[in-house]
């Protein structure tokens, strides 16, 4: 867990003035993630909270569905040239009666389909594999209340003011309570990791709950909320298209540009409440 | 080409205000790439300049080296609901005697390593595939021309100002003249893109080019420019401690933080000249 920043002399350039200082980087590490023994994955992530994103993973690629799922997750003995352990490769046992992923579970979905691949195609891919559907969800949740989680996840972002390099996801109730926050190299693995948080918590699928991510939101997030149930996602950045359309099959609410008391309602605003408690699309037939 | 971005209507809140607006959105689309016939990887991008991206990918896969590698690039005809070609599904036919990639080329790379998997070795594994190390280009840059590139990265961005989507790469010479930009949801596809058109262009290996991307250095894109020979990366914000490393052991200069007057070097200050045109090395050595 000491390895979220390093540090390293750079030589530090401003206009004529040339000057050496220590520099603070984000860790980045490849993470070896086996099953069973086998290799499944390899991501390129910053150290820390490596077992909450193996489970964060294997949720949201439709491995497991609970904590129960899986027996064990341990680091292997791997040692690298200093003869220490590296933490770099983490083996989860499944439990009993849990079957193995497909040998290249993520690869059979990105790479079978036909000649016809296209967005329709990928989102049908998705749906079929979602068990945990957020279009039911009832939650609501305040204009007000969103405007404030930006601040909440940068105040609890302790790394990203020292080397601008990471990305945060976190976690909320739909009235602005923290669950967790989680900081990453990859935006996609600090989403993991909330996400895997979750699971171990037994809180999945997690009704009623807000993530917020601090850049964009593309299919690959949307895609892991609607696999953790996620009815709420919000963005500090844009959506891309195909995140956009794959929210509205979910049933998901995705917002982007939060930004102070400004956002973009993409998707789902029948669950945004503006401060006086109306919904904002029919206050929006209102002023629209 | 036409489908870099797309419009959307989205509820625009803003303190109490709502209104109803057309949002303009970064295009994603997924696109599968095939090689003789066979699926090899699919990448989530931004349509346009798709066969520049499959010759990028290809190169800096360690699959070919050249554009006579490839005899001939092209969509099938695949055909989305609407019966009309999604060109999502882009086939090369690889010239004859150039061997076909591994099955799971960049799956071995990743999942094989043994237990002692780590930062050292997947360095070494890269350095073993790098046909076109930088390490011993004698370019040099001059502070002031690095200085430059962003604005003109950003000058040639038509996209990102009305999506503020879209990652940027851009492709320049040593004296700050521009080769190529291209722009993707993407950053590691925008890479592949400018990469692609090098490649393309006969430019390959890319002896005293400089290449900035718009966001952060990771260990792939640095794994990237290494694979076309690129030696020197500039970044407008900041590297991850495995791309610094992995930059040392290619030899690459690497930039950070690129913004204005000002910029931290990481590896290879060699070749960077201060305005009177003394290396940036030499004169630290009397400043710092």
């Amino acid at each position: 867990m000491g390895r979220v920043t390093t540090h390293r002399p750079v030589l530090r350039l401003d206009g004529g003035r040339v000057a050496r200082r220590s520099d603070t980087l984000t860790v980045e590490e490849p993470l070896e993630l086996r099953v069973d023994g086998r290799a499944l994955a390899v991501t390129m992530r910053t150290p820390g909270h490596d077992v909450e994103l193996a489970h964060g993973f294997l949720l949201t690629e439709g491995v497991i569905q609970a904590a129960a799922d899986v027996a064990v997750a341990r680091y292997c003995d791997g040692k690298g040239p200093d003869g220490r352990n590296t933490y770099n490769v983490l083996d989860v046992a499944l439990a009993a009666g849990v079957p193995p992923p497909d040998p290249g579970v993520e690869r059979n979905f990105y790479t079978t389909s036909s000649c016809g691949v296209c967005g329709k195609a990928a989102l049908d891919a998705v749906r079929l594999r979602t068990r945990f559907s957020p279009s039911g969800d009832p939650a609501r949740v305040s204009a007000a209340t969103l405007s404030g989680l930006p601040a909440a996840l940068r105040e609890a972002q302790r790394v990203f003011a020292s080397t601008g390099g990471l990305h945060a996801a976190g976690l909320f109730r739909a009235d602005g309570s923290p669950l967790a926050v989680r900081e990453d190299v990859g935006r996609h693995n600090a989403v993991d990791k909330v996400l895997g948080w979750a699971l171990l918590h037994g809180l999945t699928p997690l009704a009623g709950c807000v993530l917020l991510v601090s850049g964009r939101a593309s299919f690959e997030l949307v895609q892991k909320a609607a696999m953790a149930g996620v009815p709420v996602l919000a963005a500090v950045s844009a959506p891309s298209s195909l995140a956009v359309e794959l929210a509205e099959e979910q049933g998901m609410t995705l917002v982007g540009f939060l930004r102070g008391e400004t956002m973009n309602v993409y998707t789902g605003a029948e669950r945004i409440e503006l401060d006086a408690g109306v919904g904002a699309e029919r206050e929006s037939e209102v002023v629209g």
